[in-house]
């Protein structure tokens, strides 16, 4: 990849409930991150998804979840590798079914919430996720969090032959391990659109984060995690795509 | 096809609950219809399912059913035609994402329970199934019903290009249109392993039927519904594939 | 009841999603439907849920559904009469446990969507919602519609010892025989404040309303269905408790 | 209580799906835990187990689980207390709701599987089962489990003014904290039934057990959890039962 991708968790509406303002941001994005139906949506939520995002040219990843859609998958769940191997071919293949009827297919995938959460924290979770995708299709990269050290999940990832994305976070501070600052924390959320930009910038030309403990921070980015939940995230998006773009490629 | 293929309901089970003697039915069987997580199975028992038909050479084909677990997709549901295509690529697009990493590939789709009543009776949701399974790939043979005059769901496939197998079975009697006697009524139900035995033969030889009316009663079988509910029921499978296997193909 | 009862569907937001403008419309009505978890909602919303309507004095009813969250019970299910009776006693006492630990109890009942429709034309699923609400209190009154002709659910009530509250719109127009008009035709929905402030006072009144067919039509109403979906719903329901609170008790 | 109560997990059914001996074990418990639809059950099979409880006498327990149908609850999720509170109070309800409608009532809770562990080790999570039992009805007992220092849950039970039942198990060993010893290690599980009888009899007089390390265990026992999972172990509820009976009162 020669540039920095903008991921995006899309199509999270689940019936007739709505979420996100996934009209808006789809057009600034290039990944869209397709809910499975195991924390959010359904297959005609899916299918109508997968338009839009065939309709504006974004690449389509699939965002699987654990089975929890009161809890929008974000508790976490005691599964076994197994299982989670196993749900993980469930949804990729769902989601690229409904792709295929439009002329496309899955082309990344990205897990969700508490599932994204404790493969970053536990081995056997991460290599459960690893061996599903390399599975389904080696081809297929999979998404997870740049840190200071990315070695141990780039090893695993090479022992399955699988690509792997690292991604970064324009709006989030770091600590000195290259971990997310607890959002509890004061200063973890930045909320100043000049902050997001530079360090979104920063991270498209391979500069240094200043983290948490002022150390400089250098972090894999190949894509970049935005957000259209509300207005203010769509226009923050909007604002990154500018500055991206000014970039020579 | 050069001869009747026995289909039969597999991987029924659902998390801790068990159905079904798959491994007792499965070496006798050429079809496995296997449930998709919606009316049975989780990914876990589809796993271990496509698992064991892949070891006994046995072609799969995608079991989907109406989203209901509770009811077993036994209980018809208002589903629009845009829902069902959209909850058949669903469905499909999961087993062969589970398929796909065991080498293997759906090969043909048949509806279940609800479902598959529902198609027979109203086109529209008929003309969903078939959009779906055309669009999810042409080449997978569509199961249906076989009965007395089954032109119009063969024009409805021919014009989208889709092929269908029509399915016949040896335990239940037909009344004079070539539809199941209900089961309410008395005779509707075989249960003699000869009778049984004799109307398998009849349908691989195509010969015809007596209908409930006496009338001649011709179905084109492609394949024969077999069952592995239980130990009566495997057995009149084994006893129907060494009837089956004296016939020249 | 000595006036007419303003009820509205509340409670129907699901985990990370949010539905309705219960806060808004909940100081206007009397009467709050809250969905017990089968079309909408999750044992932590109804809890909320039932704490906004204890704090703002509004009764409780439990407003139950076919087990469709994805569908948002709008989909008829051909649920048996033992099934509709069995899942409406354990929604209406999920509910009421929630209510008990708040120090309040469900005060009536009113089914939700596809139910509500069927219980309407279907007297086998009138009959097993009423079973479940007598045989879980007779002192609950069910919600139902008032047609022109009231007398057969009246009679299946007295039956049963169970009290019936009918309910009329003021925001639909009617046919001769007093069922709403389907959405579909022009005029089936009124829009103007002034057309809907006007049929509200005239149910309240017991006067008559001018059915599709320009016949005069007499409603049994005991209580007015409102929306809180929107603030133009919310301020519709305002301006009906304003015209009704003039009117002599 | 006077004796050693015997309790089961009965009615784990769930739609098409049948599990345990529930008829054979019923006439020789004391104590029914019922399941409540979040790890097993719903509404009909849960209405059937009612029944069959009020014809042989047994109490009724509420026997509330996560929500994880495909992983029959054993899977442990990271839900909040007040979402384990308001879950519990939903699943007491709802079998209650079905009780109701019988002319009985729940008296008594045992949380099922992962929630029950987690409990045993979480203070916070037992706090809010505590809580929303105490909110439901302070008169209902909670079932836990005995180990060799009750103090903890005692005290908070005491708060609380909630009565506590806790259980033993004859069917396996003790560490010397009274803890169950893993399934993993030799020796955890009992299966000679003249063992299984001697500990039951040892628990119902007050005796000490041999922990592992050889430590006196005494534990408070209020009651034994027995199981009707299959014909041995209904086998040995019979001979337990019968064993208990010749004990004087």
């Amino acid at each position: 990849m020669s540039r920095l991708l903008l991921n995006c968790d899309i199509g999270e509406s689940y019936g007739a409930w709505t979420m996100g303002l996934d009209a808006e941001v789809m057009p600034f994005i290039d990944c869209a991150n397709i809910a499975c139906g195991f924390h959010a949506s359904e297959p005609l939520t899916m299918r109508r998804t997968v338009a839009l995002a065939v309709e504006h040219g974004v690449r389509i990843g699939a965002h699987p979840a654990y089975p929890d859609l009161a809890g929008f998958g974000r508790r976490s769940m005691a599964c076994s590798p197994d299982e989670i191997e196993a749900m993980l071919l469930y949804q990729i293949g769902a989601l690229d079914g409904i792709c295929r009827a439009q002329g496309t297919r899955v082309s990344y995938v990205k897990p969700h919430g508490a599932l994204y959460n404790d493969m970053m924290r536990e081995p056997a979770k991460l290599r459960a996720v690893m061996r599903a995708v390399a599975a389904y299709d080696r081809g297929l990269p999979l998404m997870l969090m740049a840190t200071r050290d990315d070695r141990a999940p780039q090893a695993m990832a090479d022992e399955l032959g699988l690509q792997l994305w690292f991604e970064a976070f324009a709006d989030r501070a770091y600590d000195a391990n290259g971990m997310l600052l607890a959002r509890s924390l004061p200063g973890a959320v930045h909320h100043g659109a000049e902050t997001i930009v530079a360090q979104a910038m920063a991270l498209a030309r391979g500069e240094a984060l200043s983290a948490s403990d002022g150390s400089a921070l250098y972090l894999r980015a190949d894509t970049l995690c935005v957000h259209g939940d509300n207005a203010a995230s769509v226009a923050a998006v909007q604002r990154i795509r500018a500055a991206l773009q000014s970039l020579p490629t």
